[in-house]
């Protein structure tokens, strides 16, 4: 019965709110789960999610997402699941703005502790 | 590593494959959640999820989620999030796209059984 705290979330002025590249926001919590923004440019880092299956959801601009054996093209209006365990590693030509959907155990660098590893994103 | 399985889902060409209104179609699974569209018009019945929290993002048009106290109004690229427990109703003055994204045991009346409960949504 939290009908106070219920609010909407305008997905365009969160992603006006920060500018640091693969540096995902979070935006809401339902069910375990995360839903963040992200500003991603050039490529990331190979990794994989042992226990959590990644939601990717192009919000502006494209970008693919490469596997070991192939690339997927991602416009606006098109979405990923990259399942748990499946190495993944995104890169945008340009930059692009992506919605993520996934457990709130999830670190954005999955398997892999990086300078680009963030354990708690900021809730904005 | 089910990398094979893994492919892109285009929001546009989903919602290009029926026409039916409060009539959720699944999109995409991960992590036990459902990703789902409908297409919505008019006024829904209220309702509420014992154990569910929902999302909802508009993808095309506008829609209005009312709760027992207040009336939120969602237009394009906007999202809330509806806790378990909170009455809700959507309204659409005009037809409108959505995408949901809740556990894959949520049935669209919620506690209510009616003729637009639909138990068993269609993959598409």
């Amino acid at each position: 019965m939290r009908e106070v705290g219920v609010d909407k979330v305008n997905l365009a002025a969160k992603l006006g709110r920060f500018e640091q590249l693969w540096a995902p926001r979070i935006v809401g919590e339902l069910n375990g789960q995360h839903v963040k923004l992200a500003k991603i440019k050039g490529a990331f880092d190979w990794h994989r999610h042992e226990r959590e299956d990644e939601l990717f959801l192009v919000v502006r601009g494209r970008f693919r997402m490469e596997l070991r054996e192939r690339s997927i093209e991602l416009d606006e209006g098109e979405m990923l699941i990259v399942p748990r365990g499946v190495e993944h590693r995104p890169v945008a030509d340009e930059e692009c703005h992506i919605l993520l959907f996934e457990p709130a155990s999830t670190v954005n660098t999955g398997d892999l502790r990086n300078a680009r590893t963030i354990e708690h994103p900021e809730w904005i």
